[in-house]
């Protein structure tokens, strides 16, 4: 036992080389665009200027005409009738009869070169009628709206909704109006947050190739191939069997990468075009324009509390847009708000309104950021209006293990007290501030995921093992699943290699996302590992010539045990592998399920800013996070994830956000435009890594890369009201927006 | 049951289309050149223009100075202290002190483009002591020949042998001198069959990338991508779970791809530059020096029969060199000799003789044509002598099942007499002979391999199901594998797609060899399908709260069995597939072990010859196999793989051969000077498929690849016999050869 009462462990813990870094450092490690093959094809894609047009008529007669163009596609090259998910992705692959928003594909194009392709899809005329668009949520839902996309609209929308809301929620428990009654001061207030993007750096990729037999297959830089080929096979009318999928490294995404986006047009090219692949790679431009961003929110709270900080009751009504099609994660945003909370009474509304924006994809726990900066900067308010400690009322009101979370279940072990008494004891917490500086502080949460997971693990004849799993590493999962497996083989980190393997090499895996690789990847591996070590133990039992249930496996041997202790002298992996050959053949293990015990995770984070009242500029000079990691297998990955996540929210909350003309088309299509924090932008964020660990899985694991993303929000927006007392409800929280709000309060 | 009391299946024994078809056809397979990435260098390499030299100096400064030169390597770069098999592959990728062969690598060189490379290895300067050769095996194994490598000997040689006999053999049965006694005539002769090259369209081609982290990746043409990791591995001492070894689409390996040649030169290139990827391309001319063809041999049989056919004893005395390395498959020639004939009294010695040649590497049932050329000719002579008909005392003398083989063992179900019947049934031992016209038959064997072999299936969500297997298709193991699983399934060909997948992502695989694809990795795969049958079986029934026991699987569904038969409705494969996530996750099945229940199987080959008396050309006119399959499971692919081995046969018998100066340089080095047989050559042949089902295989599997090329040799040098009344007992029976005969028969 280690300090704090943890199982020490031999591997698990150490923060030993990456697997990946020699490649990434020296450009071994192939992304998306890196894949190319004899014959291949480049695409481009022709995209809508209109936020919302008919599409009247498509001439691809003079593309076609060009020299070098071996394929032309348009939406008549897709299968006709599909319905529900299907028809969403099909129809945001490539636009029907109407454009639904600024960027959205109308045809493409594959030709020999990419400058060919460029050239041939500017010779695709489209004709448009121009259509009346909206881009806000709150415009959106408005009854008189432009009308979006009619027969969207799922079963849990009541009859009389305005026409683009296409999901409504509604759940809760408690008797909320007794609650607020109940309570000495409460407080509503409404917040909106921004889209904004998952700003990976490495834009979306893929080459494709379809024959005419159906069989195919894809090279593409994903979260989730899995997900990639049934999605690609919904499509486009195929067996997700007779299409394989290879991931490339993958260089961020942040949940965007968990779906589809021109993944089908370089099948649809490549089968039109005689089955040569087609590569096609997206410009900045395209990747803001066409590839999902979060929602935007609009969202009222309303919080009931006693004078010393007791929370009543709260009720939560979130307006979200996802562009133009269902998903916004409005439910998520909902779960999450109040999760830190004991909630005697919560009632939770929720809308998924369609507006003319590209369509949003997951980003870096879905939803919960917006629910935080909601519930967050109301909690901050209100510990503000009564004068107690935010930090003293975030205890008195946590959740603990066997308490009902805000959303329904009851939580298991969780590590929220841990994580707010570490906060406590930060040094951070003493900093003295100066003029205009300020300190925030706000805690967030997460679910964490499971999902379906296959990993098959092989002993090599030395005794080195490989693993192959389904879950691209985004963050750290190739170490932190061979440190797992080291462990449990009793074996050296460097002799474990994990390998991300296509799907046509092993069952079917959600993708990396909600926090699951570690988790499940993780624990499948551990149980993959066992299957092995019992098939050795096996062997070494038959030439033993003994039970095979008196072998035990200690530090990587099989030794006899129990009666037969002593007996014989250990036999080591190596030595069992080396006579595989002849003792059964090839030693393996496998394990295929929805893994089991997943633990939800407590982040909370305190800032101190400066906020420049000539300029309205919002400086970071200290930033700390505190997390529930459950175990931190490799803690260097961890400790990245959570300054990952910080300054993702730190961009979020100060300056991303997509600017719509009056046209309803983007305007900030770069880097140089739509600003992501830079490293100039930023001190060293602070990490505490709290270890509750999981029960639920054999090394503790929670998982830990999306709680992180979801205070910075209101922490941010409640320092800058700290340094110069104005309370901004709105993101960004950019330099024009503060200088605005101190103007007004002047 | 079908005819011949064979049970009928669904789908086995029919022919659908071929799964690498289109691919085929329309370019899109890709082979071993055809892979290429992101800051690839191209290799050249320096051969030895010697057959035997010391190496003086190696001067590679010039070399190095050139500019896009990025490494250069020679035998300095690679460890040492290597001992047995790892030694001797190390030897044979790049010389030491020694060039042993023309063609023997010593040096190589890594550039940014193919000609650079190669300007690179011409400023390579090699300072040779050219020391005195051998490439005669004959030769080779004389007390005086020079000696080619020290210490290469193994423990099997006695004190006092010639110092090039590095393998010693004997071994047999039975009283022989008593047997040759009884017989009424004996007779004994010598044969020679020279070295002949697999002639595989594809030149090896590999890339190779090798960190200083010791992690690789490697894409190759191979029969076994598992033999290519170990044996890179072993050469470069790296642990073998760090290189993942990818297989190409392969253009013909007929054993000649089962073990590496340039392979380790482009990971040792790679690691030297950087990590950057090399590609390694030979030319034919490369192929043809510095690959294994198979061994030469020279062979004293001697056999005792009495005059009505019976034979009473054999010996075989052979002597094989397979260049200047170990493993001249002498065992293998020795144990097919006799193989076809109840042997009373048997002795068998073998030589394995290092000669100034290129390495020998498998070919085609390796051994067995040169056994086979020998026996079968010398029973042909015999028959001729007493007036037998050959056909008959082949049925006199055949071995059984349960009878002793030649080499030992005891025979499980075998197929020879059943081969024999319907050779002897068969029209074209009725078509009429003309002048210079002649018939002669042979019989031939292979023992049929398994081997270490590890299959995963997955179920996709559809209920389409995928295969990972490892052994790479040479000869339809694809189209074979899927027709036995989805027949074990219960679904279509088309819904199951079998995929040959890298080393990182199964258990330890032996290569494509021993005819043992369909045998092995098709058993594993039933046993795979039969895994993820059952836990089908399972989900099913903990949907209808049944015992697992009660259900059943029947054409690709479960329904309730036994007392339950009826209670629910069948659930489909598709309907459990698409509830998988919510049911226990991902369904799939494995299997792992060397499969048992091999089957051999004998072959008999009739040919029919007009030998031009003036040129001494023989045509073949007419040309008939007769193989025992077990079972066809694709019958297309088994009648092509029985016309592939008779060819290679006829090209074998007729004109093949190594062509050495006197300098020791291999002087017929591209295919227009190394004549392989086209099909203006040749007739179309005729096969004759026979089952007798192995019962070791659950199709009945015995495996087609191998014995075809077996009967060839004899045959035609019998029927050239018939035909103009002269013997030849030395190969290739070109039109030289033979006209010499004639002309010493006048």
């Amino acid at each position: 036992m280690a300090k704090d009462g943890l199982t020490e462990f031999r591997l698990v813990g150490t923060r030993p080389d990456r697997p990946d870094g020699l490649d990434k450092v020296t450009g071994r490690a192939r992304y998306g665009a890196d894949i190319s093959a004899p014959g291949m094809l480049w695409a481009a894609v022709v995209r809508s200027p209109h936020a919302h047009a008919r599409i009247v008529k498509i001439d691809t007669s003079k593309a076609e005409a060009l020299d070098g163009v071996k394929a032309v596609i348009t939406r008549a090259d897709f299968p006709e009738g599909l319905t529900g998910e299907a028809w969403n992705l099909q129809e945001n692959t490539m636009a029907g009869d109407r454009a639904l928003y600024d960027g959205h594909a109308v045809a493409a194009v594959a030709a020999t070169s990419a400058f060919v392709a460029q050239d041939a899809a500017r010779l695709i005329e489209v004709e448009y009628e121009v259509l009346p668009h909206v881009i806000d949520v709150d415009d959106a839902i408005k009854p008189d709206a432009p009308v979006i996309r009619e027969g969207a609209a799922d079963a849990t929308v009541p009859e009389g909704m305005p026409p683009n809301v296409v999901r409504y929620m509604e759940f809760g428990h408690g008797d909320v109006e007794a609650g607020f009654g109940a309570a000495d001061l409460v407080m509503e207030k409404t917040y909106k947050t921004e889209a904004t993007h998952q700003g990976y750096i490495e834009p979306h990729a893929c080459m494709g190739q379809m024959g005419e037999d159906g069989r195919g297959e894809m090279w593409v830089c994903t979260q989730g191939h899995w997900f990639i080929r049934k999605m690609c096979t919904d499509v486009l009318g195929l067996d997700p069997a007779q299409l394989r999928v290879t991931p490339s490294e993958i260089g961020g995404g942040f949940g965007g990468k968990t779906t589809i986006f021109m993944e089908p047009l370089s099948l649809a090219l490549s089968k039109k075009a005689g089955g040569r692949p087609v590569k096609v790679v997206m410009t900045r431009s395209e990747v803001l324009r066409a590839t999902g961003p979060t929602a935007s929110a609009s969202m009222d709270v309303k919080i009931g509390m006693t004078k010393d900080g007791q929370i009543t009751a709260g009720r939560a009504e979130f307006r979200m847009q996802g562009g133009a099609f269902p998903g916004a994660p409005v439910d998520f945003a909902l779960m999450c708000g109040f999760a830190a909370y004991k909630m005697p009474a919560v009632e939770h509304i929720g809308y998924d309104v369609l507006a003319n924006r590209p369509r949003a994809a997951a980003y870096r726990a879905p939803g919960s950021p917006m629910g935080a900066f909601a519930v967050e900067s109301l909690v901050d308010e209100m510990c503000r209006e009564l004068g107690l400690d935010p930090l003293e009322v975030r205890l008195k009101n946590a959740v603990h293990e066997g308490d009902k979370a805000s959303y329904g279940p009851k939580f298991g072990s969780i590590g929220l007290e841990e994580v707010l008494q570490a906060t406590k004891a930060h040094p951070n917490l003493l900093a003295e501030l100066g003029p205009n500086q300020g300190r925030g502080m706000a805690s967030g949460y997460w679910f964490n995921h499971s999902g379906d997971t296959s990993v098959s693990l092989a002993i090599s004849e030395d005794g080195t093992a490989q693993v192959s799993v389904g879950t691209p590493d985004i963050g750290g999962s190739r170490a932190s699943i061979a440190l797992m497996t080291a462990e449990t083989l009793g074996i050296d980190y460097e002799d474990v290699r994990v390998n991300v393997v296509e799907t046509g090499a092993l069952g079917v895996n959600e993708p990396t996302h909600g926090s699951r690789a570690t988790f499940a990847s993780g624990k499948a591996a551990v149980m993959a590992a066992e299957q092995a070590i019992g098939e050795m133990c096996r062997r070494a039992a038959a030439k033993w010539g003994i039970d095979p249930e008196a072998v035990e496996w200690v530090d990587g041997a099989a030794q006899p045990a129990g009666p037969n202790a002593g007996k014989f002298p250990p036999m080591t992996i190596a030595e069992i592998a080396a006579k595989m050959s002849s003792t059964g053949g090839p030693i393996a293990g496998h394990h295929e399920s929805v893994p089991e015990g997943v633990g939800a995770s407590f982040g909370t984070h305190v800032v101190d800013v400066e906020v420049d009242p000539e300029t309205g500029r919002t400086t970071i000079l200290r930033y700390l996070v505190v997390q529930d990691a459950g175990r931190a297998i490799h803690p260097a990955y961890v400790e990245g994830q959570y300054q990952g996540g910080a300054v993702q929210g730190i961009g979020w909350a100060l300056n991303e956000a997509y600017i719509y003309g009056e046209d309803g088309r983007l305007q900030n299509t770069v880097f140089l435009d739509y600003r992501i924090p830079v490293a100039s932008d930023l001190p060293m964020i602070d990490t505490v890594i709290v270890e509750v660990p999981n029960p639920g899985h054999p090394y503790g694991v929670r998982g830990v890369g999306e709680t992180g993303i979801t205070p910075p929000l209101p922490a941010i927006a409640n320092a800058i009201h700290d340094a110069v007392g104005v309370r901004l409800r709105s993101l960004p929280m950019s330099p024009p927006a503060v200088l605005a709000a101190l103007k007004a309060k002047e």
